[in-house]
Order: structure tokens, then C-alpha cells, then sequence
């Protein structure tokens, strides 16, 4: 009888692999040889999975897209709102180890959509993601009567995008300077300013 | 008589070629070969230059914290004050061609920090300068009498500069969406609020 392969699985068996190889010893390692040699598997059954290195990126990223999309849908956001409000966006944020990683991996990938523009695509859909998270949260302190008045929707949503990106990307370079505390502080000060304006 | 090279211009031109190939072909291709032959020099002469690719690099992404450095010395703060604040802010975004390619080549060298570890000196000083920079304009603020009383200055330094760092991040992977006059419309709003609280 052949052996059944689930083909998804083992993509994701190789994809999984990759990411440990690049997190160990960065992007330039990542050779099919190496990556093969994680995951168990013979060099010449990698082609099998993915053709090219930019698909085997792309799908690598597109797993931390997944991520990202399963943390935020599976928040709820309850009374006194603004504190769920805020972890929410720290969904964003390298928060932890495990996240700090990711987001030195996410930014080695990045760092070649210029080489292979298929990964443009994956990297957009994170952002559009982050950018979508700010908006429901502008949206919601609107439609909750919690926003003060006059509020700029698109401005905000914007300018909270940006707000919660830069201190993502300092926390990740300057950790010493940027704690997570004041990280959260500087969020909830401007939760607050949205809301009454003090 | 011996030719007299002058060691600091060579590698000067040197390390322009150098960003010439970056811009045109990528990180990847800023080998020893192709940058001699853009400098116009044989590939044996580098080696008086740069002994390692790693002293090539810290020494192209000073080059550029040299340019931003004299953007940000050359300037003057007159009344009434805030546009020229905001100026000052703007030296850190990509607003025109050449500051977007500058970005984008400061990006893959960024990307290489956890490879080259005498990068990440040099990555700091350009992020100092521009969390000095967002120091600078809250204190202004200050000392003019210009902010709204019970600002806290640490919070708000920290707080500008991951604002505008993150509108630069932003306007360079989705020009589409943010573009300069909404950029410029944020900052103007976010110094306004600094002040009165409006």
C-alpha cells in the first residue's frame, strides 16, 4: 500500500521547521538542505511541498497572519471596555518571548518583499490586519458613546495604527528603555485622551 | 613618486557604490566584485578599505545617520513655532524619492543587525537622534510655554517618537493609503493637542 501523505501537514511540518532554522541562525540559513535536515525529511521531497524559497516564505508568514487573526477573533471585549480595548491592540505587540521571536522572524521576511514581491502580498494583509484592529477600536468607542466628541474617524484610526506599530518596533529594538510597562501606560493615556480629551 | 590616496575620501566612494548597488540590486548582491566594479576599482584594492562586509555596512548606515544629523543641525525653530516643529519631526519620514530609497536601503541593513552585531551600534545612534529629536520639540513645548499644563515629558518623548516613526514606516510600505498631507494632518493635530487640548 502507498503511503498516505496529508500534504497540508507535512507543509506545515517543513514550514515549522523553517521558522525554527531561521530563529536559530537567521534568514541566510534558511537552505533547503537545512531546513530539510529539521524537519526530518530527505533534501529531494521538498520540492514536493514548495517550488521556490518565496513560497515556502510566503507560507511561513501567511502561519503568522493565521496566528495573529486566531488571537484577535478570539477576544471579547467586555465592561470597563477600555482595558480589553487596549489588549486588543497589544495583540501587536512582543509582548513575550515567544511573540519577540516571531517578530524578528516577521521582520527578517520583510526585510525581503523588495527580492520577492509574493510576499508583499502576506506582509499587507498582516498590516491591513493591524490597521483593521485600530479602526474597530475607534469604531467602538464611537458607536459606545465613549469617544469624545468631534472625533476624526479615519485620522484616529490612522494615528493609532501608527502609535501602536512604532511602540511595537521600539519595544522590540530598545526593550530597555521601552518597558512593557510604560508601553501599556502610554496606550492607556491615549484610550483616555480619546474619550474625554484630559 | 607614489600615488597619495586619500584613505577616508576612497573609502567614502567606496561606500557610495556601494549603496548604489544596494538601491539597484539589493542587499544580496553588495558583493566584494560588484561594489568594485561600481567604484571603478579592482577587487584586490577593497581590502584596504573595508576588511569585512560587516565594516562596510556599519560604515554606509553612518553615512546616513551623518546625513540626517546635518538635516536636523541645519535647522532653525521661528515663530510660529509648531510648522517648524513639525519640520523638524519630518526629517525622519520618507517624504521625497531619495529619502524613501535611503529608508528602504537603512531597512535591509536594519535586518542584518542580528547577523552583524557591530550594526547595532549604529542603528541605535539613528534611533537616539530621532528620540532626541521627538525630546526636543515636547521640551520646546515646555519652555515656550507652548504645552498644556501637566504634560509628562518622558511619556510624551516616547509616545511622539513612535507616532512619527511609525507614520515613517507606514508611509513607506503603503504610500497608497497614507499619503504626505495625511502624514503631515496627523502631526499637525497631535502638536495642536500637545498644546491646547483640543
Amino acid at each position: 500500500m502507498p503511503k498516505i501523505v496529508d500534504h497540508e501537514k507535512q507543509r506545515q511540518i517543513v514550514a515549522e521547521a523553517a521558522l525554527r532554522v531561521i530563529r536559530k541562525y537567521g534568514l541566510e540559513q534558511a537552505t533547503v538542505r537545512n531546513i530539510a535536515k529539521e524537519a526530518g525529511l530527505s533534501v529531494g521531497s521538498m520540492r514536493h511541498y514548495f517550488c521556490t524559497q518565496a513560497e515556502l516564505f510566503a507560507f511561513c508568514m501567511s502561519l503568522f497572519v493565521q496566528r495573529v487573526q486566531n488571537r484577535v477573533e478570539a477576544f471579547s471585549i467586555e465592561e470597563p471596555f477600555l482595558p480589553d480595548l487596549k489588549r486588543l491592540l497589544l495583540q501587536f505587540v512582543p509582548l513575550d518571548e515567544e511573540r519577540v521571536m516571531e517578530m524578528e522572524v516577521w521582520f527578517s521576511f520583510n526585510a525581503k518583499v523588495l527580492i520577492y514581491p509574493e510576499l508583499k502580498k502576506i506582509s499587507e494583509a498582516m498590516q491591513d490586519g493591524f490597521y483593521r484592529a485600530a479602526g474597530f477600536v475607534i469604531e467602538f468607542l464611537l458607536t459606545n458613546n465613549l469617544a469624545k466628541s468631534g472625533l476624526d474617524t479615519d485620522l484616529e484610526t490612522e494615528k493609532l495604527y501608527a502609535l501602536v506599530d512604532g511602540l511595537a518596533i521600539h519595544q522590540l529594538m530598545q526593550p530597555g528603555r521601552l518597558t512593557v510597562e510604560r508601553l501599556e501606560h502610554i496606550l492607556d493615556q491615549h484610550l483616555n485622551l480619546l474619550c474625554s480629551g484630559d
